[in-house]
């Protein structure tokens, strides 16, 4: 037999309504449980922990421009600490799909942060209105400026958090793997066929690039993210704030978070559009579009056993098939690629909704930062999981790698500058067809003698210019 | 003080591993739990309930075909059931960013099922190994048809549960709304522009074939999604399975899921693509595209209340507004809206990833079932609260749907064929430039007589050949 | 020293306005001509011809309707077929940026019909008006319903003069490659790593039901684009339209061109949403991952020709590479990679513009049927390119096949049912860690004799169930 | 009758072909149209000119550093004049869809040039060889250095000479717009809902920053293009390049296009990947994103003009309607979305592209730069457009503004802190449901008297903090 639940009464502008006794949240937030039962995805720990930190700023920041006395100042905060250490997340159950202002997920946090203010004031949450939600929690602030200065304050922290220390771990792994395979000569391969040598180590460097490249991208597109919307209120034009709250707030939200934000220059645009998640958004996309190029090639480079490229070992985390017994497969590569492709998916996702404000909001809100967040979260820790489980242990496969090297044909082009490019293709045409060796074809075609040969066609001095 | 944890120890081909001893699973689930730390992503319900049909379906029709004993097969049976009612969610802990044919996810099946059985059978787990989870459960199998099967069955039972009912859900709402609007004329807009008239009954027959002609188009794409691999094992020759094993299995799958399946006529095609998926995502791509449009109108003409097109009323849930008291919002719409977008991001990585299979596999398995089940849950809960909270309780504003059709200078129109277009033209621009009635200018330019405008110019008459 | 041109004065509502001489299009053509300056994109031949076809029809049925007299109709009908024919191409010099209705290019068709007929009358263009533009050759009709007529008419006669073809051809190529190829066992990979033996026909087979599906996939889809919008008019009410015109113009459409239309049901859908678009590019963007899949492995399988897979050869059209001499290239599965990626990224902008209708009208048809048109020409010509000048000379190398066939390792499967999954491992992992054999491996482990080994061990009886 | 076409024989590495007298291309190019009869987007004139600036600098470095002659040098280079201002674009025949390194594209462009330097110098095109395509124009270079180089400098000088100004220009009328705006008090809206005012300047002033953002982003996103890949030839090492070669035309490349370039500090990335075209591309789709934004609000304050918002006149700029008399559309804000849109297209085609490197090229080089060139060219265009025949004429409706204004019962937002939130949400809502002013209703509510709510609720005042 179940616990009976118990209720306590709420009540908003539209009327009564019941909400369980343990939750300290109100009518809003029960209301729209009730009117939104759409799937499952909720709002993320750090973005729970963004309004949190919002919230806390905005009563400091009241108090201090005297809207908000020095009591509830500190109830609210109180309440908010408990927020942003994560105390609280099971009171805040909404999902994505709803207003697409999230107006019910701010109402959400002013219900729970003047309820449990209350209760840590000695009083009766339902009963005590001591503390309210609107009046006193939402002061100075509107769900059209709170949401989206959450929207950016989760994806700063999450972003300087986790992905850009994994993309620098990942670099490490490269730069290191680059040492690692100095001098190690081997075939290039352009349009999947056999071209002129490389080092493996200048392989690794074109990775290299990439992800520096893309992680800096990713940095510049942080400036956009800086700047809050907090101070807008309603339709951007700061009504019912005190004039000097916008900044103010953000410098509390920069001392709260420890990471670095300030007062959006035009508030219209910060409600309207939401153009800096767009530019996150393209800058994630593009380092998807990096790392789907090289753990393709990762993988290419690994396959086999036998009848593979093979110029490349993987370790072997896990047995590969149910079937197939004693497969390893590139497992951890793979799992990255579909990450790639998520965040390709969620970037479509964020742009067409990025399009679509009208007049003084947008309304794709929880849509945009939703999939934001999962982007980032899923580079994270893909990456995370690709440099410690396979990165780090790639290793050189050196037979392979030489008799590719060797058998190769597209060496012939050390001799461009000697004997032509016509002729050039001559030997190269002949050796295929008769299986020879390029020697052996230069040879018999009287292009070239053996010592000759073996002066010009050197692979690892045909690496550099 | 926490309770200390009991560990187990369970092998497989890769040796040893330690899993928490009130978990069935074994060593290989294990080690993708501490492999593929990413993201927090999980196969939802119907996925794991398709997986439950699959293995007992698989064990029945083994059975049949005296490859598996009948106590294994009533033991198996006996697990799959208890995983089929929903018993064991919480044994399946693994994320979708995985290896990708979800190798680890059938093992997982397998392990669990396996340690389950050895349960039911009074045996003790991690010792004793009577059911093998490769050799007994994943007999006649392979990931590599396993997964793909689940992912159809999955998708055509979840379709067939949820999202065609909600459309015929909010399909019959609109054929209510037309009757219940009939003969109320209004403008037309094009272009935003106003246009000639129609009735408020026409506007809703246009969503409505909309929304009929997309739910047919999803039905017509579930018959790719009816074909299963299973019976292909590793690479789609059949090998280790009886020649009338894959027809027999779907037999089984049918009928106990209770939805029509059958063998896929090609299984090499069944493992290295997904093309049926990326089908079915398109067909729910174009539902999401005839839903955007029908909300957004919908949102449009109930805007206001004072300052917007005003012709609707769409019913209040919930306060609009944390800062502007009074102010009720088109949230269902928004909701809806922002659950098409979401569909369409879903579906260009659905779409990216099938086209990503590289000769006989396709390893982009887990985020494509992922994606097309979230799409499809979001809408079929999103159409179902579109239309309990919003759609039934539309109703016309006459007032303002009267003053916009009587105002309208593209009336004139109606005049083309007794005045021509020129002619016509200069009536409504001198209206327009002075301000005046069509009556007022046609009569001023002495084009036409006050009764004859009155006789021919009936906005009814409009809506009409 | 160039010609001097000359000029003639046209005009509609809004003015007068100069046109060259020897142009046919009117004032409104101009306007748009010198108010849209975007770009170079304009609309196919397929498309003037639809929109000659739609006229013609409309003429003839206004004639049988007696909306219009038999000269005008002859004359109409004479300066239609002439566009039907292509004589008039560069008589439409609209850009496809232009008003999104298309309203420009319809009038486009209205000018240059109305001045070719008075022309073939004996008249003089600019003077003479005895055929107006609006009044007679757009008679019964409105933009916003011969727009998205024209659409589905080119569209139609597209796919089925040019993509059906193409792709009836390209299966054929498959279906003899299956013959060709019959009996020629080769490694399977999946994760791309070596897996059990397959035959090439049943490779290929997978690459033939893919095409198929596809097709047939494509073929349901036009069910929805042989709907006409033609007689709906301004707003879909079918406003100063004869009641039979809509049948009859269908009809006639379907005479005139040989392929077979219908009146739509319901006109507000067909003006205000472009639902068959988006579902027929959905469709095409399915062949685009099926055919992305195809080639991709085709490259790789001919990878090589010496350091890569080497499993396939195909014909050497061309010099492949400015540099490397002697290197030949796939360049035709490149060349068709690109055009299944273009019709993806198409499809993003079709389906994009599908879902952005507003009230009556959706003004996104120019850029809807011109990405259209583009995915169904690229991939008419993209697989008839394909298929000429690679498929069909696709052959076996029979050496490479066989070698990495005998060297697998994954043959071991084949015992599963002997020695256990778990033992098979086993074999494997001795054989890959010191280089053997299967056969050596297993013999070593004891876990077989040899000729036990080579009666179980067959590649050929692993192709089957 | 028409003219016999005359023809000479070309040779390569794969024998003789037919080539038209009159043209300079030779017979790779000839190979390539035959070849491939795809569609037919071609390479647009910045591209050939790129491809000019390219060839002529090489020659200059290839000089400087000794590896040409002085009269090499000069013809080449007076070809590539002529190439660079446009006198040879029509022998630039081949489609885009051909090899994915546009290795055939660069042997046209070596072609073309050593038969045209053959003629100016006196000699026999198809019979001199004095000048080699391969051995003299192309040296020191390969397809896969080429191509990409062009590709950077053709976006750069597109983006630079016309993108940016356009976007210069419509910021600079916003910015007028701003000023002839200042003080017009509006009503805004937030859900497309009433909501609190604030003034047209602000509301475009969220457009101006919207624009700023966006042009900020793309000019970032061109150091990235900066980096040329000449000087890596074919898989990045350098081989068959002077030492100083890279620099050195880099350098040239700069002074001759007068845009600034550098030589790639990583060449293996430069060929292999393309992240810097999907990082300018990600930047296009955020500015498409947010004129789409602008746009459509624009259509939409300006949608009646008696049955909309018709808070903003746009210019008249060409009849609107074939059926509709008098009609007026906002073409410009429709041709501009579908710009947009279309941007939007181009982008998923070129992520996707550049996610597909494999080894050491990526093979969809002519679909990205294609896409990227078409979406600049059409931004600039259709920013133009906008700007000339819409954006400079905007003009407020004053008497529309002014009635939205007042009738808007959300001015009770002002009231919050005096009569609270709860209080003034019934004040609304009784205004609402009885068809009050906000003032008659408060009067009723006994809430407050008239002389406090007309110096409290005062529109200009609340349109700052």
């Amino acid at each position: 037999m179940e616990d009976a639940v118990n209720y306590r009464i709420e009540r908003d502008t539209m009327g009564e309504i019941q909400v369980e006794s343990d939750k300290y949240w109100g009518a809003q937030t029960q209301r729209s449980l009730e009117n939104f039962k759409i799937g499952e995805d909720r709002f993320n720990r750090e973005f729970i922990r963004a309004f949190g930190i919002l919230k806390k700023a905005s009563a400091l920041a009241n108090f201090e421009l005297d809207k908000l006395s020095e009591t509830k100042r500190d109830l609210i905060a109180k309440a908010c600490d408990e927020i942003i250490e994560g105390k609280l997340d099971h009171q805040f159950p909404l999902v994505v799909w709803q207003t697409g202002s999230g107006t019910q997920s701010n109402m959400n946090f002013n219900e729970v942060i003047a309820n449990r203010a209350i209760e840590l004031s000695g009083g009766v949450i339902g009963e005590d209105k001591t503390i309210h939600p609107n009046d006193d929690v939402n002061k100075s602030q509107s769900s059209n400026d709170t949401f989206p200065t959450a929207m950016h304050i989760a994806a700063v922290e999450q972003i300087e958090k986790t992905l850009l220390p994994s993309l620098s771990k990942i670099i490490e792994t490269f730069q290191n793997k680059i040492t690692e395979f100095d001098g190690i000569v081997k075939i290039g391969r352009t349009h999947l066929m056999d071209a002129t040598p490389l080092t493996l180590s200048q392989e690794f460097s074109g990775y290299l690039t990439q992800l520096k490249n893309a992680k800096k991208w990713i940095e510049l597109s942080l400036e956009y993210l800086r700047e809050l919307a907090l101070g807008g209120t309603a339709v951007g034009t700061g009504l019912n704030t005190h004039p000097q709250y916008a900044e103010l707030v953000a410098k509390k939200i920069t001392e709260i978070s420890g990471h670095s934000f300030m007062s959006a220059e035009n508030k219209f645009e910060s409600l309207a559009a939401h153009d800096a998640i767009v530019g996150t958004s393209g800058a994630l996309k593009r380092l998807a579009c990096s790392v789907l190029k090289i753990v393709n090639d990762i993988r290419f480079l690994a396959s086999g056993p036998r009848c593979g490229l093979g110029e490349l070992n993987l370790p072997a985390n896990e047995p590969g098939s149910s079937i197939m017994p004693g497969k390893v497969n590139p497992t951890q590569c793979e799992a990255l690629s579909m990450v790639c492709v998520q965040v390709m998916g969620n970037d479509a996702a964020i742009s067409f909704a990025g399009s679509q404000g009208n007049f003084e909001l947008n309304v794709y809100k929880p849509l945009m930062i939703h999939n934001l967040l999962h982007s980032i979260r899923l580079l994270a820790d893909g990456l995370n999981s690709f440099n410690t489980n396979c990165a780090v242990g790639i290793t050189a496969n050196r037979e392979n790698i030489d008799k590719h090297l060797n058998s190769s044909l597209m060496l012939v082009t050390a001799l461009n500058q000697h004997i032509g490019y016509d002729n050039a293709a001559k030997v190269a045409k002949n050796a295929f067809e008769k299986g020879l060796t390029l020697k052996e074809s230069i040879v018999e075609l009287n292009l070239m003698k053996e010592e000759e040969f073996d002066k010009l066609v050197v692979p690892k001095d045909m690496t550099h210019p």
